[in-house]
């Protein structure tokens, strides 16, 4: 399913990557580490990458849906994200408070001290992954065939990072499987074939490699190593910032019967349904892309271009 | 700058209409007030209503700008939102503890607990408007002419409600201008014509009224008396689910030297800026679209069809 291929040595460092993109106007700083603005040339490569995806998929006929960046408290609680993801969660906060509460809020403001004790926890929390309330909203029977839906959205994950391929809150589009453990073993596989030709239609140097989720504490060693063994995730990985440590921009996983478990999903007998997805990372693409091709998107290559409609 | 218009009236409730939407796909619930999913139809009205906006700002040749869903804590303090708008404030927080109060968390979660409590702020809150980062960026001295920016984000505002029409996330759409007060007061003045023209121009019966903002508290109900005595914000409404009460679906607003006094703004000669924006809420024009020409785009009459590019 990974077809072997030569990596490029990118020169520059992440932050002279960073100061470049900066300079050119593609990001916009926002003070936060992690937290870009873009503009004009950066949104029309986004756009481009979203309907290579539509594109790649439209043979499979997905139902399109598409969720704000915040899902219900609850769907967070009932996915088992907390148990292990905690470290990259971001609950929303809100105030409920009356006008004597307002005026130690606004003092502690004044003060440069801590307000988010005068906040409560509202009924929503930052999308994670664009999937996650994919999984709530099929709860139940699926129909004979299963499904495939196309999800798409901001998602947020808590990790500060220099790294222009770490942001803590980016575009996610995902083609999701849910049905037979064998649909979606197979619909794992397809899109690491679609994926690696997508990238490598746009220029790009990927790599297919086996891989694990980011699960916290000393438990989460345990489950990353039994998603190796499983080899349930593959990510496509291209040099960002480093040729030795290339970034994922893809990633094709299998979830088993995790969350057709979690959310009760189950086919026409009963039987808990599987579920699969490929996500692409648009900003990871976009970076992917501007590395490779140069930071002036007017100067890539004819077929590049023309690939994403630009 | 507002001209009169006749009202249809609406004949079914608010909660009668976002059932229909539910039942035929347009909107997909989430469990949470005011948090919904869309279907392909809803969203290339999205797409249509998007475009439109870009059209009639294409000849003041704005700067295409395109934030996150969150905005630096920092900018928020700065921005006078807390002391205006804290019952609205979605600020993000998230978990910064080893693996014993990782166990504790998990054992309030699985108790049903409250688990806002083991979590600690972070450096970013939810946007409240597409237009708050732009002030951020701006910082500084003008150009001559000063600037006009087109920006568009998911917002969050938090106030569950069944109102289909008041959602805690929605997309909107907006074009600042920066630069001299006649420049300002002209560009909300030039707004309001052309926002009622671009509703017209889809069918929607839209009026002009005086308006004022969701001010907080005591000190609130001065506020808004003053900004509706000096005539600062203007909104176009539209029946959703009321004739007597429309929704508001888009709104020019000039702030003086309000942002340009908080974000340091200034002009060559070092006078403050004054800034002014147009703000279109895309879901709500989106609703205001189904609830007069049926929740079926496909017989919407060709001229919309067409103005939307559907």
């Amino acid at each position: 399913m990974c077809s072997p291929c030569t990596t490029v040595a990118p020169s520059s460092s992440a932050e002279g990557f960073v100061a470049t993109l900066l300079a050119d106007g593609l990001l916009i700083e926002t003070g936060v580490q992690g937290v870009f603005g873009k503009n004009a040339a950066f949104e029309a490569v986004v756009r481009g990458i979203d309907a290579l995806v539509e594109a790649a998929a439209a043979d499979m006929r997905p139902e399109l849906v598409r969720f704000p960046p915040v899902v219900p408290r609850t769907l967070i609680e009932r996915s088992g994200y907390l148990a292990g993801f905690p470290q990259l969660i971001g609950a929303v906060h809100s105030f409920g408070g009356g006008d004597t509460d307002h005026a130690a809020l606004l003092q502690a403001v004044e003060q440069g001290g801590n307000w988010g004790g005068f906040l409560s926890s509202t009924d929503v929390v930052l999308t994670p992954a664009a999937c996650y309330p994919v999984y709530a909203m099929v709860s139940g029977t699926l129909p004979a065939d299963g499904r495939v839906i196309d999800a798409a959205s901001y998602c947020f994950r808590h990790e500060p990072s220099n790294e222009p391929g770490r942001m803590q809150i980016f575009r996610m589009h995902e083609i999701v499987r849910l049905g037979s453990s064998a649909s979606c073993v197979g619909f794992r596989d397809e899109w690491m074939t679609r994926g690696e030709s997508l990238l490598r239609e746009i220029g790009l140097d990927v790599q297919c490699v086996p891989a694990n989720d980011p699960f916290f504490g000393r438990r989460g060693r345990l489950l990353a190593a039994t998603q190796r063994e499983q080899a349930l995730k593959f990510e496509l990985v291209v040099p960002i910032t480093s040729a030795e440590r290339p970034t994922a921009v893809a990633s094709a996983n299998w979830h088993q019967d995790h969350f057709g478990e979690l959310f009760e999903i189950h086919d026409e007998s009963g039987a808990t349904a599987h579920t699969a997805c490929v996500g692409f990372g648009l900003e990871r693409i976009t970076l992917a892309l501007l590395r490779t091709h140069g930071t002036a998107p007017e100067r890539w290559p004819r077929a590049v271009r023309s690939a994403l409609q630009l």
